[in-house]
């Protein structure tokens, strides 16, 4: 195994695997000095994310197993689940419409990114070995500024403190590295087509379904940033 | 159960005990406007600080269940447990001697304070409901002086940049308390005797074993720390 150089939480969704291209191309990253990182925390949706995710990790030859942890935070989000309109404890339906939408509030899940942050972030600096060493390993977070208005974990206030937060933690030898902070979803699809990304593995809805519904506010949000950018969303949708 | 207060981080060592007992007579708080989070990391010790802090929360009044969550982290900090000596999953001994011997280094645990703050604050956001709520929830953990030479998670530095993560992820309805930051282990004895601390609850150990060894390096800073008071440590030690 080569010598880690980063670590990136991978949904399978549009965001995570556009971050983790961008990460590839301008890090000049061989696919074995990467761990992506696969969070189940307890939502709806899941299982579809982890079964996109492992196509993406495919396309993109990172080994698997060594260089593809999953974890399961359902414990670590409970609490989080039964608040959230995600979560598979909460019966509330997800919402459909625009994220901004009042309505689009209910999909927040306290604290996931921070805790996301924190796994990450250790993987990192255990992958240096443990006790102080040489070298640094930055972590990937996809958060992006079409994110801000709802979710306080994906503002550039937020990024600012917990890159600090993980700066210290490891004595300077974990930094975060948010490619997508200033790109809103069609800047995203852009930089994915240019970058040749395989839309067609990547999966971006909140329901609990094989195929993407085309109605909840992450659809919605995705199949208007390839109409801005003139081009078809190759997954298939119940409502096109 | 009452509007919840205070989320703190309750391992049923000296630190942690005292930094609770000092949250509940500062804060005024009562035992069930608390939720404790006992963690359990994949460490030789764990087994045996869950129990001691089942024993602090019975003492405290603390309901059991709803109140006292045991989280299991060993998925999230499997790699940090590989690379530290109190990882079960690592072989090595627990160094003995003093915390400033450069041996005791082995024992830092990659991340796991971020971590345990990331589930703390998630769990304190989620008691106010999921979507913006009215009110303020403090995390609580006990990081003190004497840690911060070998462990970079416990360092004033560290806790400040935390403190603004943990804020800025939840729109400031949470924020840290750390009430022995600027206390050494002689300090936090001294506080727990004025505090009427049940210290035979306590277990200080990093070793796989019922009775505490009294050579480790959390052991003879325990120890030490009584002697300055003049007091005796009224836990069992294979070693007096």
């Amino acid at each position: 195994m080569s010598k880690v150089r980063a670590v990136i939480a991978l949904s399978g969704g549009l965001d995570s695997t556009v971050a983790l291209a961008m990460t590839m191309e301008t890090q000049k990253l061989k696919p074995d000095e990467m761990i992506a990182v696969t969070f189940y925390y307890g939502s709806k949706h899941g299982v579809w994310e982890t079964r996109a995710a492992e196509k993406v990790r495919q396309f993109y030859g990172i080994p698997a197993v060594t260089n593809h942890l999953k974890i399961d935070l359902s414990a670590s989000l409970a609490a989080a689940a039964k608040v959230s309109s995600l979560g598979a404890t909460n019966p509330a339906a997800i919402p459909e419409g625009h994220y901004n939408d009042e309505t689009m509030r209910s999909t927040v899940v306290p604290g996931r990114n921070l805790m996301f942050l924190s796994v990450l972030s250790s993987v990192a600096e255990a992958s240096l070995g443990g006790m102080r060493q040489e070298g640094t390993v930055m972590v990937v977070l996809g958060v992006h500024q079409g994110d801000h208005h709802i979710y306080p974990d994906c503002r550039p206030e937020f990024v600012r403190a917990a890159g600090e937060a993980v700066c210290e933690s490891t004595d300077y030898s974990v930094g975060l590295y948010t490619p997508l902070l200033n790109m809103d979803k069609a800047d995203i699809v852009r930089a994915g087509i240019a970058l040749k990304v395989p839309f067609q593995h990547t999966r971006t809805c909140y329901k609990n379904q094989e195929r993407s519904c085309g109605k909840c506010g992450s659809c919605v949000e995705r199949l208007e940033a390839f109409a801005a950018n003139g081009v078809t969303d190759p997954i298939l949708y119940e409502v096109q």
